[in-house]
């Protein structure tokens, strides 16, 4: 369910290891959360800098990584303390991998239905439920009564 | 309107007639809806299979597709027999192609604001009006009263 | 903020002159409405012809440009009036650059929560604050009270 697509100029997160240092440290986000860890999907999606426009410009000179997150709506109480801390973890993933390499960055988070989210045919079950922990543990999609 | 963007990684759907097979079959689910065809946008994004990680760790043994779908809003009724039909055509289409192949796969569908969505300028005409019709019989955009 | 990924065929959008002219078109939509200049990301993304389907077929006479904006919810008033000047405002953009060479083109924007959104670990300021005004004579983000 997360997905978090990472668009960034080709010469940036050029192997393996920096993607896979980013990609456990935006999973490790989620679990803490309780959540499966293969919910979260990262993609690395390289761009040529003259295919990056900042304001009517390429950014020769400094990276500039644009990251699109895409969570499915939970039923967040709608309280500003509920965003910013939603976005101080989103930053703590980010900075060690971004921001401390001296990269520009911006993020936005979509929120999208529940209810029109599948894993391969089946509705993830609900937040917190014993099936859900099944999937923790099994670390993939299991059915179960209502899956389908 | 609808705008499937199929990320899948390098190797799988790389001939022609695979990408149109899902892409017919897409086209199909909506204009079974009576919507014009040429409105069924698909995009194949192929990634590198060192690009995509899924829990922190990267599929060697088994493609991953991850479709990330579009939708306008409709003023659907927010019921969960809706929203359960929907994803029972997606999963539709998706089966032959994605989930018979054993390939893992997710999606999630996007709902956005009908007025903020055009087509070769023109404001696509109201669902299932006479105006609709003719762009179904033409497959393609026409002007009309209220087009602009 | 405003985030427009455009999505071309290989062989259209294919010099930097062609890119920068339509990103600085974008960019002063939105420095009119006394944005900061560096909030406008334009991504072109070259897709293969055989990648593109529309209505279950490739466009092998003419390209078609698929533009997907992403914008965060402002608290506009609800009103056809303000989504109409919206749209607008993307077509004159998009007419000499798109319609103009005779491109098919179909754009939506999505909008999404304005918490959910931030710049080099920033909060970006409220719309039209004197801190605003200070990213944009300076054209980069600039802590201020609030910022973190």
């Amino acid at each position: 369910m997360p997905l978090w697509q990472i668009f960034h100029p080709v010469g940036t997160f050029n192997d393996k290891k920096t993607k896979q240092a980013l990609a456990e440290d935006i999973t490790k986000m989620y679990t803490e959360l309780h959540l499966p860890a293969f919910y979260v999907v990262a993609q690395f999606i390289p761009l040529p800098v003259q295919d990056i426009w900042v304001g009517g410009s390429t950014r020769a000179s400094n990276p500039f990584i644009r990251v699109f997150i895409n969570h499915v709506a939970l039923n967040m109480p709608d309280e500003d303390a509920v965003y910013k801390r939603a976005t101080s973890r989103i930053d703590t993933v980010l900075k060690p991998h971004v921001s401390d390499k001296g990269y520009d960055w911006e993020y936005h988070v979509g929120e999208t239905e529940r209810r029109l989210w599948k894993i391969n045919g089946m509705i993830p079950p609900p937040y917190r439920s014993e099936e859900e922990q099944e999937w923790v543990k099994e670390n993939r999609a299991i059915p179960y009564d209502g899956a389908y």
